[in-house]
């Protein structure tokens, strides 16, 4: 008999705390992690021996879907090089290369594993490049998981006003004195951030933004705001740094800042470009980026910086991408999705929003508009949405839970149309049954 | 023609800076990045098509040698797999019980990707149990590339006594005053421990050191060090931490902790623990531990957190491990080594010493006896290193140089006893070349 997902967890928690790896691996909508067997193509498989149309994707990062033909090839590759674990190759300078040229900002770029490795190693050559310290960072928006920034970022309607005078650290564990270096404004309003980069424009090395907030509720910045702070940064001589962790390569290959028209100094990229392996970049202006070792004197290095099967993958995942036909499909299950969405919401006038994207979206409950700033989500209800995950999972669809937030949801190159459909009916089969607490 | 070194740099560069991904990859002694075209065994090969004896072992992670069966068996399953991209399988509780079982403090444990990830997320934790935010940390030993640690660790011979005043940042673009958080000890004195311990016993939270100073010269602790750290942390409540990154598995499973009879609350390993591939791991008392998420508030997440192929080469590292044959051969590399070099060093008198412990050696020109604290690798010159490097790259026997520093170098469990007989053949003629040089 195959072990259930609360035997495996019963026995993981006793040697890892939660039974995962990383915090938002438990489901609270499950009560247990998703203990996986094995994934396919959209869809992947649970130790209990049941199969799910997968509408998490790695969190955006397997958009190419699971076991591509093209990311195994790169896998048997990396076999056949026999790894070279920690040392550069032609490999390296083609995806660099290829990156570059796709991404408007980047003349130069690095490699790392993890995104909040990315940000860290970024804010730190930002630092270098102004001599000054203090972040300006939006709220409703996140940039890893480390001290730099980890800081402000998602106040509870409580601590809203409070976090603007001083923003909260987001874990035990951060010294407080780490937010003396924060200023945490609402995101989308001109007025806030004319105020702050000239409250501290002698202060502030960097602001930091998420073009699209797909961690957020999927907020978009309102016409004129990139612009505006493009030309607030570049008047005060602080880096405007895009974190196109998320955003980068989910519409196109010319990522948020290229579909947007507004070009950043410096920015992150990641998830997708490792065709769905431990990849993420950091890239720029050749000034910036010169700063770091050999070149110049910032330190970033790492045994494991850019491992060659990512890489490869990676050379993989951009070749896919720069084919026209790519990001065409994408956008047809985007619309064929979205269109789904809006007449399932309309035919039984649900009180919700499904902001999207590229190939993510985000599933906002308790209002018909698109939120604009980060206080517009507090109408999403978490029991709520942790609901109607629990319906799509016993209906055979899996969404990620966050702990039941307004947060993003995706689709890969694999999905197919049919899947769309059926993630449509099922959603549509478990929003009519919570009708009467959507309304 | 294939393209050399030097043609490959300069088209990097215009991509990379420095033309790589992490800083310590670009070669001093070669003047250029060495780039490689495939990996097997004991051997590597750079993109000019020449041959080397790997003497570096990707910093230590690839203990297992380049290309080992068993870790092309693990990559061949995650195919199989379709890789489950930041899902849990049941691999990772295997993995995480078969460490715990082996390492002494190791109630529970998670898995990230570098090394760095781990001592950050760990200090975190160590803050947060005991309320505290100041980091008792030893000169020399190395912690990682982030702003929680990578301060005071380094100081120029100028440079420290005012270290242990105000420890100094190790990058620019590390503001100035995260080092109100750290304290830097000189190694070995305990003296100097009693007192830090005593001056900050209620505002450190952590006492951090590498049990086997491998980064810097190879020191050891003094006997009776450990267990005065041991017993000084106790009395005041500080969590004393070993960083085994480095340690770890080198010399038998029971990693440093185990085989210098010291149990520390919390420690972090990596390197070799991924069979190569970018995996770190952090793991202590289960009442620290279950401080993370979702047991407790600490956040610790990460979409590529423990990927399904490094744990799946984790696993086919530490079966091969547990196997008794398997730390009994690197013993025998160890001492085909360390008695070679001894022989060529008395043969020739030279003013060096090879301090070595499990299957990593350091290089310490400058003196005949095993460094002891930080300051007497003073001596080691930089320059004459860098000159040793290349002159065994220009015999095809390859050397990592991290600046010409007395650090770490090492063999695999597929090197054999010719491979240890040539590199000794060629470090004898090159450093016989140099002899006028090194008495």
């Amino acid at each position: 008999m195959a072990t259930t997902l609360q035997e495996h967890y019963d026995r993981a928690r006793q040697v890892m705390p939660g039974g995962v790896n990383s915090s938002v691996r438990f489901n609270k909508a499950l009560g247990v992690p998703f203990y996986t067997e094995r994934a396919k193509g959209s869809r992947v498989w649970d130790i209990e021996g049941r199969s799910f149309i997968d509408m998490s994707m790695a969190h955006g990062a397997a958009l190419l879907g699971h076991g591509h033909p093209a990311v195994d090839e790169a896998v048997r590759r990396s076999v056949e090089i026999g790894y070279v674990n920690s040392f550069e190759t032609i490999y390296h300078e083609e995806l660099a290369r290829k990156i570059c040229d796709c991404v408007p900002c980047a003349d130069r770029i690095r490699f790392c594993g993890a995104g909040s490795e990315a940000t860290l190693h970024l804010i730190r050559a930002c630092r270098a490049h102004t001599g000054r310290d203090k972040i300006i960072r939006v709220e409703g928006h996140f940039h890893g998981y480390h001290e730099m920034i980890y800081i402000g970022g998602f106040p509870g309607p409580d601590d809203l006003e409070a976090n603007r005078i001083h923003p909260i650290p987001e874990s035990p564990g951060i010294p407080p004195q780490f937010a003396d270096l924060i200023v945490s404004i609402p995101f989308n309003d001109p007025d806030s951030l004319e105020a702050a980069v000239r409250r501290h424009a002698d202060e502030a090395a960097l602001l930091i933004l998420e073009p699209v907030n797909y961690n957020c509720g999927g907020i978009l910045p309102q016409p004129g705001y990139l612009e505006l702070a493009r030309r607030l940064t570049e008047q005060a001589g602080i880096v405007l740094f895009f974190d196109e962790i998320q955003s980068g390569f989910k519409k196109s290959t010319a990522c948020a800042q290229g579909e947007m028209g507004v070009t950043p100094d410096v920015c992150t990229i990641g998830k997708s470009i490792g065709g769905g392996f431990p990849l993420s970049a950091f890239c720029g202006r050749a000034d910036i980026m010169d700063l770091y070792k050999p070149v110049g004197d910032v330190q970033h290095s790492g045994t494991f910086n850019a491992h060659i099967i990512p890489v490869l993958a990676g050379l993989a995942f951009i070749d896919l991408a720069m084919q026209e036909e790519f990001f065409e499909r994408l956008r047809k299950l985007e619309q064929r999705f979205a269109a789904g969405m809006d007449r399932i919401i309309a035919d039984q006038d649900l009180n919700m929003i499904v902001p999207h994207y590229g190939a993510r979206f985000d599933i906002v409950l308790g209002r018909r508009t698109p939120p604009v700033r980060y206080e517009d989500t507090f109408c999403h209800d978490p029991q709520k949405m942790l609901k109607i995950i629990r319906g799509c999972f016993d209906r055979g669809v899996y969404f990620h839970d966050y702990g039941g937030i307004a947060v993003h949801h995706g689709y890969s190159i694999q999905h197919s149309d049919d899947d769309i459909d059926e993630v449509l009916n099922v959603l549509g089969e478990v929003l009519k049954g919570m009708k009467q607490e959507l309304c």
